[in-house]
C-alpha cells in the first residue's frame, strides 16, 4: 500500500498517524504546502494576545516527529499542482527548488484544508492587509501589534474574529469590528449573541453591524476602511475574518465531485467521487446531522475524527462518518458562548418544525458563592421532543452544559429525558436540578401541554390591540424597574386573591423574570379556568430580544 | 383530594410544589419534624468553613413562602408517629406542644429521609460527638469551631466527612480522618483515590485508613478516641460520618415492605406496597440503573425527581421512575473526584463482566496555559462495548466529563460512541480530541482487537518469572526517574530498530506514561509478530495502583 495524503494539519495528521498504526508496511508519504504540520491553529489568536506565550507551544508535532515515530516521509514547503486519476499519478512541487516531479499512489487523502476569504475589493493588497490561517500569519500580525499597532479593524464578526478581538484588546490596541450580518457570531441566534454585544462594549469594542468594507485606502497613518455606509475606519492593521472557502481546486481540476458551497463530496467513509480518493477536514462537504442537509463545517474535532475514519477505509476497515453537529464554543473575555445541533434560524430556513424554551439558570447552586447566571436555548421537535440544538452564553458553565446536550443530541434523546438526566451535584459544580434538568422541565412541560408557552416575538410581532392580557407576575419592585410595555403587574403570591381582575374572555401572559413563577401562575389561571400562557424565558428573554433590537 | 406528605426537605418539597403545580383545588398538607424545609442539606459542610458565610442562604425556602405561593398546610416541628392505612389516617405529634392528632389523607408520600448513624459504642453520649444533617447539627457543630476547637476528628471519609475536613482544615483546626475500609471514598475504586489521599497528606490532615473507633473517653482537654487497633486520637470535636439508615420506623411499623438494606420497596411509580402510599427520597430502596439491583442511593438529586414523580402518579399521571446510577461529586481543596454508573468492586461484585482502561489527558489543550491532569476511568462491557461507569479524578473538568459519560450510560451508549462525540473544543475549554474521545479511542481500541491491553494488576500479581517481558517505551529520562520494577527501556522511537533484542516465544508487555506511546509499541510488535500488549494508563495508572497499596 501507497498512501498519499496532501495536507499535514488536522485531517491529514490523524489520517496519517493512524495509518501507520494500522499498517507498519505501508508507504505513506505526508505533503504540506507550509513549514509546519499539524501546528494548534485554534490556538493563534492567544499567541497575539500573548496568553502562549512561547511560539513552539503551538506545534503539536514536528515533520521529524512524525518521520522518527511513525516513519512517515513527511515533505514540506511541497505543494500538489495536479492529480492524474487515470494513471494515479499526482505532481509535487518543491517550493523550495521549484522542482516537480511525479509520486503515485494507491490511495490518496486529500486534506487541504479552507482558505480565508479575501474579497476583490479596491486596496485589497495594501499592507497591512491580514488574514489569519497558520503561524506564518499569525507572526506578521504579532510583530505588527509588538511594534505598537494603535488601532485594528476586524472584518467579521465570526469564532477567529472575536477570538483575536479579546486577544487585541488585552494588547491595548483600540479595536473596530466590522459585521456584515445584524448580529456578532452569525451561526448562533442572534438574541442569543446579546451578551457578547454587551462584553464588546463593556470592554471598549466598536461594533458596527449591518456593515461591509467597501474599500481600503492608504493614509498618512495607516489605512482607511470605506464601508458600504460611507462610514470609514480608520486602523494601522487590518484583519479579515469573513469567513473560509474549501481549498477545492485540485479535487476540481481532477474532476472529482464538488457540492453546492465549493466542498468536496464524500460518502460516509470518506470516499470521494473516486474510490481511490478520500478527502477529510475543512475541504469536504458534510452532512448536518440534525437536518441532514449538506454544509461545511471548518472545525478542528470533526477533522480529526475524518482523518481517522479515512485512513480505517484505506486498510479496508469499514469506518462511517456519523455526520458533523456544529459543535462549536467562543471564550469571549467574561463570557461564553456555546452551540450544538441546528440553530433556529437553520430550522427555520429549513422549515423543519420546532419549538423552543429558554431558562436563566445560575449555573451552580445559588446559595454557594460564585454562581453566575446564564441564558440556555432548546430546540426540540414539536410532537415527539427530540433534541434538535442548543444553545448556551454565560460566564461559567456553559461549555459543560453544552457538551452534555451534544451527547443527548447524538443519541438522538428527547426533552423527557433532559428531565431524567443524573447530574453531577455537589454546589460548588451544579445544582440538585441542574440548568439541563430545569430546560428539560420548561420544554417537556411545555410538549405535554402543562405548560404552554408563547414566544416573546409572537407577542412583540402582534399589533397592541390584539396582544394578550399581559400580566407581570414579579414583585412591584421587579415591575417598577423595568416591565414589557403593555403589562399590568400582579405578583404571583397575590394572584389567587386577585383573579376577578382578570379577563375570562381573553387569552392572558403572564411572565416573569426567567420564567419559574411564571409557569406557576400559569397552572392557578389554567386551573381556574383561563385561557393563559407563560412568555417563555421571561423578562430576561424579553431584555435579549429587545436589546438585540437596537 | 387530600395529599398528607411526611418530610419537608428534598423529596419532600419537590413533591408538594409540583402536587399543587398539578391540582389548584387539593388539600397538601406538609410535615416536618424539624423547624425548616427545603434547606441546602450539601452546602452545611461550607457554612462550617465560611465559606457560605450566611446562614440564610442555606434555606431554599421557608414554610411561610410554601404557604403563600403554594397554598400549603406546612406543619414544622410535626412527627409523624403512626400511620392507620385501615382507616388511612396518621397521628401527628406537635413537637412543641405534645399534642397529639389525627390526619386522614387520600394519597400519603414518605419523604422522611436518613439518619446518620450513630453507633452504640462506650462513650458515644458524650459531649462534643456530633453527626451532621440538619441546620441544628451545624450550628452545633460552628459553634464548636468559632469558639476554638484546636482538634476535630471525622470518623468516615465518605462525601460529607471528607467535605467537612476541607472547611476544618480551612477553618485552622488540625484534622485526623478514621475510616474503616482502606481507601477513603469508599464508593470509589481505590487507585482512583489515590489522588484525595495526597490531597490530604498535603493539606496536613492525618489519615488512618482500615481503623475504626471503638470508644470515646472524657479527658482534661477534649475527647479520646479508642481505635481498634489501640491507637488513639486525641480532639475535642468529634464528627460520625460513617453512613445513613433509611428512617423507616414509620413505614415498618405500618407494615410497608422494606428492602434488605432497610429501605423502603417502591415501584416504578414511587409507590410502596399500599397502593395509597408513596415513598421517595433517602428512605427508599432504588434500582441500580446499570446492573439493576436493588440499593440505597441518598442523594439530592434523585430525591427530587422522585418527589416530582410521586406527585406525578398521585395526580392520575403514569410517570415512572427510571432508576439510579449514583452519579456524585466530591470537592476537596485543589481535586475534584466524580463517578457515575457502577464501580469496578460493584461489578466485581455482582460478577458482571466488564473491561476497564484508563486515560490521563488534560482537561483542555495543553498548548494553552493551565492545563491540569485527570485520570478518567470507563467501565464498559466486554462484548457490546456498552458503557457501565465511569470515575475520574484531576484538578479541573472532571465534573464535565463526568456528566457528558452519565448522559451516555443514561442512552445506553457505548464506547464507539465516544469516539464519534463532537465536544466544545477551543484550547480554553477542550481539546480536538477531548478526554471522553481519547477513553472512546483506547477502549474501542481494545475491543476491536487493535490494541490488546493487560491490566497491571493482573502484571503485578503474577509471580515473577511468569511476567510477561516488560518493556518501558519511554525516554531513557523518563525510565530514570522511576519504572515499573522488571521493565528494561526501549524508547518508542527506537523500537523499530532494536526488534532483534525481544523474545519472539514469550509475551511482551509494553508501557509509557500514560498508554499513548504504549499503544504504537504494541501495534509496532503486533505487526512485526511479537505477542504484545499495552499496560493500560501506562506508568501514571501503575503509580496510583502502587502509591495506594503502602
Amino acid at each position: 500500500m501507497k498512501l498519499l495524503i496532501v495536507g499535514g494539519v488536522a485531517g491529514g495528521a490523524s489520517a496519517a498517524t493512524r495509518a501507520r498504526r494500522l499498517s507498519e508496511d505501508a508507504e505513506i508519504i505526508l505533503i504540506e504546502r507550509g513549514p509546519d504540520v499539524s501546528f494548534a491553529n485554534c490556538g493563534l489568536p492567544y499567541y497575539v494576545g500573548g496568553e502562549i506565550a512561547e511560539r513552539n507551544k503551538l506545534l503539536v508535532t514536528t515533520p521529524n516527529q512524525l518521520r522518527t515515530r511513525f516513519k512517515l516521509d513527511v515533505r514540506t514547503q511541497s505543494s500538489v499542482e495536479s492529480i492524474d486519476r487515470a494513471t494515479k499519478k499526482i505532481r509535487i512541487k518543491d517550493l523550495t527548488s521549484g522542482r516537480e516531479y511525479d509520486e503515485s499512489y494507491d490511495k490518496l487523502i486529500l486534506a487541504p484544508g479552507a482558505a480565508p476569504l479575501r474579497p476583490s475589493l479596491p486596496g485589497i493588497d495594501l499592507p497591512g492587509i491580514f488574514t489569519l490561517r497558520n503561524l506564518q500569519d499569525v507572526d506578521r500580525i504579532k510583530d505588527r501589534v509588538d511594534r505598537g499597532v494603535q488601532q485594528v479593524a476586524l472584518v467579521g464578526a465570526g469564532f477567529i474574529g472575536l477570538e483575536l478581538v479579546e486577544n487585541f484588546v488585552k494588547r491595548g490596541v483600540a479595536t473596530t469590528v466590522i459585521e456584515l450580518s445584524d448580529q456578532v457570531l452569525p451561526p448562533f441566534d442572534k438574541e442569543m449573541t446579546t451578551p457578547l454585544a454587551q462584553e464588546l462594549a463593556a470592554k471598549g469594542v466598536t461594533l458596527m453591524l449591518g456593515e461591509s468594507a467597501e474599500a481600503f485606502e492608504q493614509t498618512s497613518t495607516g489605512l482607511t476602511v470605506r464601508l458600504k455606509s460611507g462610514r470609514t475606519v480608520s486602523a494601522q492593521l487590518v484583519i479579515l475574518g469573513i469567513g473560509v472557502r474549501p481549498e477545492n481546486t485540485l479535487a476540481t481540476n481532477a474532476g472529482l465531485e464538488i457540492g453546492g458551497r465549493g466542498g468536496v463530496r464524500v460518502d460516509k467513509q470518506m470516499r470521494t467521487s473516486d474510490p481511490d480518493i478520500y478527502a477529510v477536514g475543512d475541504v469536504i462537504e458534510v452532512n448536518d446531522s440534525v437536518t441532514g442537509s449538506p454544509t461545511q463545517v471548518p472545525l478542528a474535532g470533526p477533522a480529526n475524527r475524518q482523518g481517522r475514519i479515512a485512513a480505517d477505509n484505506v486498510f479496508g476497515r469499514t469506518a462511517q462518518y456519523r455526520g458533523t453537529q456544529g459543535t462549536a464554543i467562543l471564550g469571549l473575555f467574561d463570557q461564553t458562548a456555546a452551540m450544538t445541533g441546528a440553530s433556529e434560524k437553520l430550522l427555520k430556513k429549513a422549515t423543519q418544525p420546532y419549538r423552543k424554551i429558554y431558562v436563566h439558570p445560575a449555573h451552580h447552586a445559588g446559595y454557594y458563592p460564585g454562581a453566575k447566571a446564564m441564558t440556555l436555548k432548546l430546540l426540540f421537535d414539536p410532537k415527539t421532543g427530540r433534541l434538535l440544538g442548543a444553545q448556551a452564553v454565560g460566564a461559567a458553565g456553559v461549555d459543560k452544559r453544552i457538551d452534555v446536550l451534544a451527547v443527548a443530541i447524538q443519541a438522538g434523546m428527547t426533552v423527557f429525558d433532559l428531565e431524567e438526566m443524573e447530574l453531577c451535584y455537589s454546589p460548588q459544580y451544579g445544582s440538585a436540578k441542574d440548568p439541563v434538568n430545569m430546560a428539560g422541565f420548561v420544554a417537556a412541560g411545555l410538549l405535554r401541554g402543562d405548560h404552554p408557552q408563547l414566544d416573546i416575538e409572537s407577542v412583540l410581532t402582534t399589533p397592541v390591540e390584539q396582544r394578550p392580557f399581559l400580566i407581570d407576575v414579579r414583585t412591584a419592585q421587579e415591575f417598577s424597574s423595568g416591565a414589557i410595555p403593555g403589562a399590568i403587574n400582579i405578583p404571583v403570591d397575590e394572584l389567587r386573591g386577585r383573579l376577578n381582575e382578570l379577563p375570562r374572555d381573553r387569552q392572558i401572559a403572564v411572565y416573569c423574570q426567567v420564567g419559574q413563577r411564571g409557569y406557576l401562575a400559569t397552572r392557578i389561571l389554567l386551573q381556574h379556568g383561563y385561557s393563559a400562557a407563560n412568555i417563555g424565558g421571561g423578562y430576561k428573554t424579553f431584555k435579549l430580544f429587545d436589546l438585540s433590537a437596537h
